[in-house]
């Protein structure tokens, strides 16, 4: 059974990540979501291992330690951070696994996991995505200013990507994502060892 | 307007290109298909341009001698081969040309146009291509052995490639090299040159 692959969704803040992975569930029930590792205490129905890991400060600290984290980062006072180990075991059980992800976070991953395939989603224009933000209309414009020069600066951090999806339309978004999941499965490299085991039967066994 | 990009579709023969090529036309009819020029006189209903680009052996061999053609062979007492000028045409005005060609001539495409996406097309199986050469029954048993010795031969080709397609069914693999088209035009290097440019509007005009 071959391994399967690590999608890591991720782009400047305001782009639309959670709607589009939201949508790629519907689309794609048979894709794993990872789900996240925190501190902070459930929400009512949330379940463990489901919506997150819930762990201790002292659970969450050792795992830190112990490297058992693809990255983490604090947010208001709590820890939230990638399991390894889910990764790990649904890539090994041969199916796909997709990790939705702040552009920070998603560094932190492809150091540790740099075989994944990271993809950025953008804004059809830095001009629209300006738009979505002061759109939301909730925030002072220092927030905006201040949220602006942020996104501006993560959409810089493309190079760091293999592949940028256009948000322009949700459906078409996730329609691009599908796309690449099923490009990456047909790389050369994929193919290679199962081949030259089939060619080194048939020399052998001289049956073809 | 951003370049097109040139596929190349080829593979083992018996693996069912022509057929897989004929598919794809009817699913993506806005792909530009490469046409060929060739020596061989055209037969009833055959377009100049449109089946084949017809020249006369002095025509082909100054188009030889000029680098104007991708790859050229000799096939029969007739020379075939792909012109670079309609390739490079059609990429220039943005759309995408796809060329089924068999994998000798995809390999001295690579040579002159590395920056192709070079699709190999699989049987599901070596037995699968062995029952697929043998079941078309008109052929002797040596010349079984040699077509599948060269089959094999072919195989051996994968790793000149980027992808490999399994052609288990038409329209699956059909529907792979659509996701492939759609995933290459969403490689990151084909959003960095735009998105700079985006930002450097940004950053001089203040305006975001």
């Amino acid at each position: 059974m071959s391994r399967g692959i690590l999608f890591v969704l991720s782009g400047p803040s305001g782009v639309g990540k959670g709607t589009v992975c939201a949508a790629l569930r519907r689309k794609l029930p048979e894709l794993i979501y990872s789900v996240s590792a925190t501190t902070r205490a459930p929400r009512e129905g949330e379940q463990d291992g489901v919506n997150y890991f819930f762990k201790s400060r002292d659970q969450f600290r050792h795992m830190i330690e112990t490297d058992a984290l693809l990255e983490h980062a604090e947010y208001v006072g709590n820890y939230y951070g990638t399991p390894r180990d889910f990764v790990e075991k649904t890539l090994s059980e041969g199916k796909d696994i997709i990790l939705e992800i702040e552009v920070q976070g998603a560094l932190k991953v492809r150091e540790k996991f740099a075989e994944g395939v990271f993809i950025f989603l953008m804004p059809p224009s830095l001009n629209e995505l300006k738009q979505r933000i002061v759109g939301r209309g909730t925030e002072s414009q220092a927030t905006i200013d201040h949220r602006l020069s942020v996104a501006v600066e993560e959409m810089n951090l493309l190079h760091h990507y293999d592949y940028a999806v256009v948000n322009d339309e949700i459906e078409l978004a996730c329609n691009r994502i599908d796309s690449i999941i099923t490009a990456e499965h047909c790389k050369r490299e994929r193919f290679l060892g199962e081949l030259f085991q089939q060619l080194e039967v048939a020399n052998t066994a001289d049956n073809i």
